[in-house]
């Protein structure tokens, strides 16, 4: 099916193992971004998948559109100008030592599109899913414009739409953030985002304590029931993650559909090889998930073996087929060897 | 000791870190295969090795030969000749990722190697010890041909001879294994093997799920028992894996002469560094013990111990000392550092 | 503030990866020691930390200066001259396979240095903390003749001085130690070490069993106070470390000022990246808490938490802010991204 | 314009920069083969360029597609299935040491397809340009049928057909390359191919020492004829490498229409950084040089030009833009940096 | 003695070996610019060289300035704050391949600074020199009235100041360089630049065509001696370099003091290491004989040989000693290996 | 046949490409020195080379023997024990650049062995040739007593005997050289060294200017007839090399066997990959060339065809086969690809 995602990709710089920023010589390079891991994860799963963004010309441009088709990403709809591939470094935690990350990602590309520069309705013609996430309006002004003309025109041509909160504090403050997305609620199908996400992205008042680390399923259920009811969303979905330590996670996701809630089976992640791009390649495999399985329990159960696989891979892009995500939530979980 | 293995040395081309197979641009490369790896163990132990084997000329082949040079393993029965240096390709895994091993080494020189490629009864002249996997006769008719030669020859010359069954699916059926494996066991004195391959193999019906990690010591007692009768073993020796990730296992032996069972010492490996290899580092470590010491037990004890090292190494080969396995055994496992 | 260390900075020759001495065909090359670790913890600091050794004018030499400088150690006191760079070889474990170290520091410069390539009045003029550790003097009796002047100079400038004890029994005997050791310890302030320590460098019966990794906070109390009082130490203080496997440790810390025992958190470190330098950090930590902070909890806590971060970054220093570290200490051990 | 060539693509494994095979214990990996190659170059200069091939299910035929993938060749035509990529393993020279290559690509899936797997009339449907070398109806019989079956298809379709005759005497005597060449140069419009080429694939004796690194354009004049004569070829076309040794060669290429031979302007390369795919370069330049270019000379300066380059680039793809081929071509050859 | 460079450092991140942008999964990082690497070159040579830029307060800003601490240069001047450090990527070319510089700077810190950010009096306080290039004012306005105030206060304090033109095109026009560089060049003791750089930045219409890497000493004494009378310079020095590809170059230099001219010795430069950073070390070598030896052809031969071993080593920093400089200035030339 | 040499292996430590040792974080680590190499290049061509040395017990000894005993020579004449593997550090050259060595190999194992750790007249027993350097007897004393007792062995066991002067001017004075070196030469059969070897290590003095790298053959004629007069040498031989930059030199041999002087080829290297041990290939050549070949003419051109061909590789040892270096000396050296 058609999916079209609508963001930044950006390089990323990681340091190699776990050297902090000031050791290294060298960095390890790829390319990602949320919106360009979703639509990895989708091209991964069989599906025609589209990346919108603007990309420079130079080479650096260039590369960061040929990981995209390496992996089968259509890169048709994006443009090629502007200055900057945005690029964002990383240092791998360990134990109790917490990743980092170092955004250098202002007047990117996409950061300084023009309406002029996408036909959305050529974009959104045909296609079956349209995902963004809400770093995109938090790019820039010009950026959140673009989201919403994407937004409309996908609604004209009959698109379902979903969205990721994932609330960014070095973009925006939540006040800027709740002005923008508040109103493109209205656009969207199937919302997912944390309490956290919930709260600083549209106002919602958490009841339990995420930052601790308790992720308590029966504590969002209040949120959701209120999300469902100003916004009308046909699903509203969220990814649990208990923090133990950089190299230790527990997760699972919750999904609600207006009458009933499904919590998933919880995966134990020790060791996290790479936790970037997790809650993107949960948003993926949901998208697989609610395009082709019958049911919201199965549709959440692929996206969280989805996301749990992810985390064991080193870069933001999920490498996992549908074949691989299934046998793990089909309970094939002992990791012995696949000759 | 002059200890004899006979099999296939392979290229083995494994992915840099936790990289899937599909990220990569380089692959770290060493060689390796079940009886080379347990002739390394040997030499390591200060026996004198000899693999046994066909290699061509080319460079890679030998590169291969050299592997076993390196570490001490005499070549002087490794003819030269044929085609190619079989492959594989290892992807590591972590948590729930299994790692995947693919394998290209159909048309391999030892494949196609020929009887008169090899003198066994100068190879056995003189010898203490013969050992060989189910891998070796699954390879193809012919070396399954150069695997009865070899046993015939061992007999004739008094040398003890193990068997490490290990079923390989992608190799043969279990239809084929056991027209092939059941009419060699009776030149065997050391069976090694799982339930799973005692059943693929010789056709043992198992008593417990082993595919689901459940390796309830308990339950091999009676296949060790049935396997003794038919065969008339002096020794039914086997790994108890419980597989709880691809990084996370629990380890131990058990082994049976006949009149007594005994339980090896658990071991936590946590994290694994490379399983591979880990079963034919627990065969070495087995001849070893049963060369030199005075009881089953210590031997297994020995064997244990030598293949959870190994799985704290990365590449096929075990690189441990007899001195460092002992000192495990005897109960050194806090991993403080040795200055 | 003025923070002086003694000692000798060595070549760090580690193995990639978990891979073993016999397999390698590259180093990682990083340069360290005991002293020179705290020195550049403290600089690390915000401290004017001077680091007090010989090294050769070679490119070697220089490259262990560069070391030090990079991180803002100032190297006004290192005398240039000598023949060698001393060097330890690593190998790092996992599991139940412990990490390795193969020293080659013999005739270093610093070993064969004189009391004349030292103007130790004019080093300890003006300076508040002088730190060495019990491997100094272990070097050579140079070693020890410079270790001793620099005390007496610290003392007649009025510089608080601690030493870690630190005993090494390649370097030197039990014997030998405590003949060396036990008359230094009239100049010191703060003395840090575990119970094995103290009976090897000290001649302290030790009540617990510490080789077992079996560190019973209570059986340390009756050490401590007995060293105290025959040595009139401002504080003494130990680590103690549980040593699950070379991967996994328990770690914490524990302070004495004379009237009361502190013992701090305690961390589980898992996985362990590099536990080389553990000890140092913990000493630099403790310099820093006790100049700085107003009570022994509070340095012991910022001591342990810097300690538990160094052991998850590779190489000797400790590459952590105060920030980091007080982050730490403050509860922030759940290692969620810091973006 | 749509471009199509049929081949193999073979996993490349070198050893990195001038180490030995047997010195290795890594390799670099990149995937590459003389049509690929030139499939490769049309997409960078822009055409639609179709790989037309078979690849096994396994990770490592995914990877080899991504790979054409990733540089915007269009993989709809290849077929999945089959056992295994080809392989050649890689030993770069330098001075007077020769590079070497191992072949292991016997039995590949490409080798081993069938009829069926391909529907050639579609394949050729809209095709404007079909180029294919000798290398593939060398590997195996099937695929010479295959090769004789796309001939056909071009032909009904008005498809130029060009061919690189590119004998490999490891894969075929030049008895069994005559039988199997000379009967498809029929299909055949453009021939490229040096004088060795030229008798081993077609019978036409050589006038001048090839071998010794000779290559007097004038000495070419008389089989270009003799070649076009018989077998009515648009053009006949031949580099022309002088070499010195591993790393410095001097190039340039001849091109003849029946009428006129143009000789082109000759290149220093020194150092070759990679000469692997210098000749498949030439053939995708010269493929756009016809399709593109007013005359003959343009077509033949952008082909020299574009296959110079490759050989400062490693890897079997060119990694030029046409913007960059014609930069050199019009005497920007002084390396200057491009700021 | 003391020496004040002002300027940028970025980041630089360099493909491997000789990779393209468009290849690559990393890149080699080191840290460089125009007058920091003029500074490393000061301070090998055993002057206190300060550089003065501004750096963001994260990690990449803390690793750019150990970079320089590393090599001896004085951080004391650099303030900290703002966004980012700048970047440039680096293609190495090879033949008549040239290389390629990708910029990504602008928004730096540097870029935006303001001049309360720097205390221009006590920096050139007891300073011996101040060197600039045309990089610094070109980089923003406020960086241009940063080199204002700089020189100004230069000349307040009685110290030397040169200048390295360096005209960059991507940074701006020549019209606009002309307007902010003439007036400069009242502050101006040294002058250095090429024809190219004179004409662009100066209005100063060369002789020759120095494009097509036509460097005829001869054709530059016209300019030399203009640009002397219109602008009081002590010295006008320039480099001569010819290009025959991007592996080789000629290299020498010219000088003039008003009465003499001079030109240097002539460098065969085969192959070429890294060439970013020649013009640099030729600067510092400049500073370095002018501030240090008796005539200005000491200072001249100085400089070329510093320049030339530059190039033979990777990165932007010149990493030669004044005694091997000095070796090469004295004719050892013949590489024999220094044991 | 058996090939016997003496002498100290060391860890070498390289720096990665052209980086300088104080650039980098990691070393390439191979094993090598002189007679070591020889070995290599001996067991290479097919002969039973046995290396005699002693190495420590612990893993960077076990390394140093595994590296001989990778390529095929036999390590049953090494005693184990003593301290430490000497250690170089090398950083190679370009262009005008010169390679550097920093030695640091002092207090070795070899260096403090006894004479009773070796066996000389079983070592020598059934021996066909056994070769030292200048290098070992300048270790230390007690290796000087070793080489003198083991050069009287081969004189009881008939076994011929060759010397590599190669005067190391960090290890001894002419002076010393001379005391050491004059005695041993009347065991020696083969003597192989430059004129500077010839006057530093036994007092002739040279005719021409060979530190200028003015190798002039012609010069050498006197003091091979000198050396042969005085010593009763079989054969008198020296390489010539011809050193224009660090990457490029010529390279060719001149032999005397007292009546004919011969002069081989010359070969022009360029580039250099890695010139350590093109003297050591040289002798082993020669030893292979002598004990197998008709003529000294045959011998010299093998020899020096060997050591042209292992100045392209890197590392200690000549990874060439004895048939590539024939297709060479045969004059195949233009370098084509050999597939």
């Amino acid at each position: 099916m058609k999916v079209i995602t609508l963001g930044e990709i950006m390089l990323r710089l990681s340091t190699p193992g776990f050297d902090r920023f000031i050791q290294v010589d060298s960095f390890d390079a790829c390319y990602g971004g949320g919106e360009a891991n979703v639509a990895v994860s989708c091209a991964n799963y069989g599906h025609d998948a589209y990346f919108v963004s603007k990309l420079p010309k130079h080479e650096i441009g260039q590369a960061a559109l040929n990981a995209l088709r390496r992996y089968g990403v259509h890169t048709d709809y994006i443009t090629r100008g502007g200055d900057r591939v945005g690029i964002y470094y990383l240092e791998t935690g360990a134990s109790m030592r917490p990743s980092k990350v170092i955004y250098d990602r202002a007047h990117s590309s996409i950061a300084e599109a023009e309406p002029e520069d996408f036909d959305f309705d050529a974009i959104m013609e045909g296609a079956d899913w349209f995902h963004w996430s809400g770093i995109t309006p938090a790019i820039s002004d010009k950026a959140a414009e673009l989201t919403r003309l994407a937004c409309e025109a996908a609604k004209r041509h009959g698109v379902t739409v979903s969205v990721d909160l994932n609330f960014r504090k070095k973009l925006w403050t939540s006040d800027k953030a709740q002005s923008i997305m508040r109103p493109l609620m209205k656009y969207v199908d199937v919302c997912i985002g944390n309490e956290e996400d919930a709260e600083l992205c549209l106002g919602f008042k958490p009841d339990s304590d995420v930052e601790g680390g308790n992720t308590d399923a029966e504590g969002y259920k209040g949120i959701f029931k209120a999300m469902m009811k100003e916004f009308g969303f046909k699903y509203v979905v969220s990814t649990l993650r208990e923090s133990f330590s950089a190299t230790h996670n527990g997760w699972k996701g919750m999904i609600y559909n207006g009458s009933d809630f499904y919590v998933s089976k919880r995966y134990d992640i020790n060791p996290i090889i790479d936790r970037v791009g997790g809650g993107d390649s949960f948003s993926g495999g949901l998208i697989h998930g609610l395009l082709t399985m019958p049911s919201q329990e199965e549709a959440l159960e692929f996206a969280v073996a989805a996301s749990a696989l992810k985390q064991t891979v080193p870069g933001d892009f999920n490498m996992m087929s549908a074949d691989e995500v299934k046998a793990l939530a089909g309970g094939a979980a002992n990791g012995r060897v696949q000759r």
